[in-house]
């Protein structure tokens, strides 16, 4: 794609105009949070923009989804022109969250994206020549606080790596069938807490809970086995009624884009807490999201095929076309006080025995309700090889073997520790990527 | 308590003044939903009221937790006036939900309860003797539309019944040590599903999914195996931040009230899609609250010891005063076109092993955070008779046998079918009750 922008991109950058993804932003502390669009080493502020009449397209044309307020200053742009005083009433804040933006669906996010691809590009005089606009619209990235891009309604967590399973079910239950009879029919999944839900650069701090030593009481302490997961999870947009099942083949439909995820994960505090009803309090202290969604209309150029799916599955899960999407995935962890960070996995989405559109017509089979906003995470992607497992407990084999970080080693995450996750397709001379998904292990309260 | 209203209330009555539960409802299709409280046969509009400035103690006095609107109109009360047109500014509707006055913790709830329990005394005039103001105040609870009261960020449900751990364990795995390791440990919960808890009175719509039976292969279908679970909830109050567990002697403070609930439930695709990760969408097709919230100030007085919990737990858990209520709990099935309902089961909230306190303690241990409107489910309340068993899952032995109502027989539920929960405390006199939680079943689609 040739296609360019008068925004400085470095080749290397996750955000060229070929990207675009969606999050959320305070452009200076104590400012309102506002949706923008990720530009090389920029924010593009879309209430902004908005304001500016970007959004002149049949379905966007006067919609308030990032706070389009009903009258453009006409000042706007001039010198001396302070724009949080005049471009919105004061009572009216900008959407905090893209969620109404989710809601409108395909049409609208095509629509949108075609505008502010327009906007961006090297031909277009618009925005590029008018420097007091780009002063407002245009934020550095560094400057910026980003905010959690979505109200999260609920949040599901799926099982979808067979390799994943496969090690998991090995090291609990042993290697004869380590993989559930149910797991080949079925995308295995679990709601997981929505509220615990953070964006990255947010400090997690280590779980307190009870754990079972073998042949020993029960103890409560801090967890010993802290681990990471590297996932990724899926954006609702248009959900669906109670009843209202949606169809496997139209389910790419109901899906914004997605974002980097690690599900930290007590392995002590959950292999003792499982059974019966699967995983809670080992899960639902953190959750940590990246805070660009990007779009499956930018990921399109990187969809291949899924893995062939043996048995059969039933034809309510039986898909025309069946997607992944080719993300390199990558974890890297920087112990405190130490100036690098060091990879202890390289992974890749593609790996996903079931893909995300099976997750979401699965989720609804029964009726669910999904409301835009939801998160639809894949589950640990691990790949085939021990270099790709996507989690401390497979690649220390739940610390039976330690891993090491240049200098030092780890079966499990010790405070200080920094998890940074990063995602990237690469295209024929630019990348579609995710920036990272980080977070640091705090201590327990004592 | 000698305590009594003007507004005229039944002695069979679930809603004397000494109750007072919360709810949010239309007075009339199409209009505001709007917070109130239930007296008699009569729902009390707190919007209304707020607005003749009822709350004017030192912590609700200007609180817009019901949406007391900013100046009270000269007219309220006179003839020909028409409150709509002129309590509140036209673009500012009532509080849909009680989350915001859930926040404000127990000291504005104990002031607001003395406040309504005042207005409504047979000795205070104020509502009493104004006509027109009682006419635009109390609406007929058979004219209302009643909402869910919450909006809820999370919903978790809970396995706190001994009897129904004990006999699920004993129909699933066996008489062998049916009831799991950890389950005098800990209060097992898993994550449910927010989006499709519905408001009593809401058809639930029988589930599709996968089942798979012994020795067979898995197949699709509508659930043949669709239940009830009798059970109660607790509704969060102030929450907690991320990282700050609740002590359990003050997890009371962070429980408003309670409510009946229905956790439905598909066996059939619960016992396939269960290990490892727990309950899915056997589940998530549908949850029914009751729509009055009791405040445990209601219940106090018929606060009870909890069960003897041997071995004794964790210390985190361990609760200077370990509380029940004692609440008489009854379901009945009406199936299609018959007069009369059947009581299939009678049980009690006080049979519960696990308190709500430690619940709730339990749950934010690990640092997970709660917040205001939460849903915390009790799991299936069975008593140790098999009359008191909670879900016909105990009651007809997994379908081995046949429950009786009346002429026709059950094995789980049939189309048409209409669950009813009822739920009351009987005091000296007077009740504190619940109303009902019900739900009627509608076939599969096609």
């Amino acid at each position: 794609m040739g296609l360019k922008s008068f925004v400085e991109v470095h080749p290397d950058s996750h955000f060229p105009i070929q990207n675009l993804p969606y999050g959320v932003f305070r452009p200076q502390p104590g400012s309102d949070p506002r949706p923008g669009v990720a530009i090389g080493d920029y924010v593009l502020d879309l209430s902004v923009i908005s304001a500016h009449g970007t959004f002149d397209g049949p379905i966007l044309k006067g919609s308030d989804c990032f706070n389009q307020p009903l009258e453009l200053d006409v000042n706007l742009g001039k010198p001396g022109f302070r724009p949080d005083m005049h471009l919105r009433p004061l009572d009216v804040p900008p959407e905090p969250n893209l969620n109404k933006f989710l809601a409108m669906g395909r049409p609208a996010w095509k629509e949108a994206r075609a505008s502010i691809q327009n906007l961006l590009s090297s031909t277009e005089p618009k925005l590029r020549d008018n420097a007091s606009l780009r002063q407002i619209a245009l934020a550095p990235v560094g400057q910026v606080e980003m905010l959690l891009p979505i109200a999260i309604g609920d949040y599901t967590d799926f099982f979808s790596s067979m390799h994943h399973a496969k090690n998991c079910g090995t090291i609990f239950r042993g290697p004869e069938n380590p993989i559930p009879a149910n797991w080949f029919h079925i995308p295995i999944a679990y709601h997981g807490r929505a509220s615990s839900v953070v964006i990255s650069g947010t400090d997690i701090v280590r779980p307190r809970g009870q754990g079972h030593p073998h042949g020993g009481s029960p103890y409560f302490g801090p967890s010993v086995k802290l681990d990471f997961e590297l996932e990724m999870a899926a954006i609702v947009g248009p959900g669906n009624e109670l009843g209202k099942p949606i169809d496997v083949n139209k389910a790419a439909d109901h899906i914004f884009g997605l974002v980097l995820m690690n599900d930290w994960s007590a392995r002590d505090i959950q292999a003792w807490e499982y059974v019966p009803l699967g995983p809670f309090l080992g899960k639902s202290f953190g959750t940590t999201v990246s805070p660009w969604i990007v779009t499956l209309d930018a990921l399109e150029p990187f969809a291949c095929d899924a893995p062939k799916q043996d048995p059969q599955p039933l034809p309510y899960l039986a898909e025309k076309i069946s997607k992944n999407y080719d993300i390199s995935l990558e974890v890297r962890i920087k112990p405190t006080g130490e100036e690098n960070s060091h990879v202890v996995t390289k992974s890749n989405f593609k790996h996903l025995y079931w893909t995300v559109t099976q997750q979401l017509a699965h989720h609804t089979i029964n009726g669910c309700n999904l409301r835009p906003g939801d998160l639809l995470g894949t589950g640990t992607i691990s790949g085939p090889e021990p270099e790709s497992y996507g989690c401390l407990l497979e690649l220390t084999w739940n610390g039976q073997k330690q891993l090491s970080l240049g200098g030092t080693t780890r079966k499990f995450l010790e405070d200080g520790d920094e998890v940074v996750i990063t995602g990237c397709s690469k295209g024929n001379g630019y990348n579609v990527g995710f920036g990272t998904c980080s977070g640091k292990i705090l201590p327990s309260p004592i």
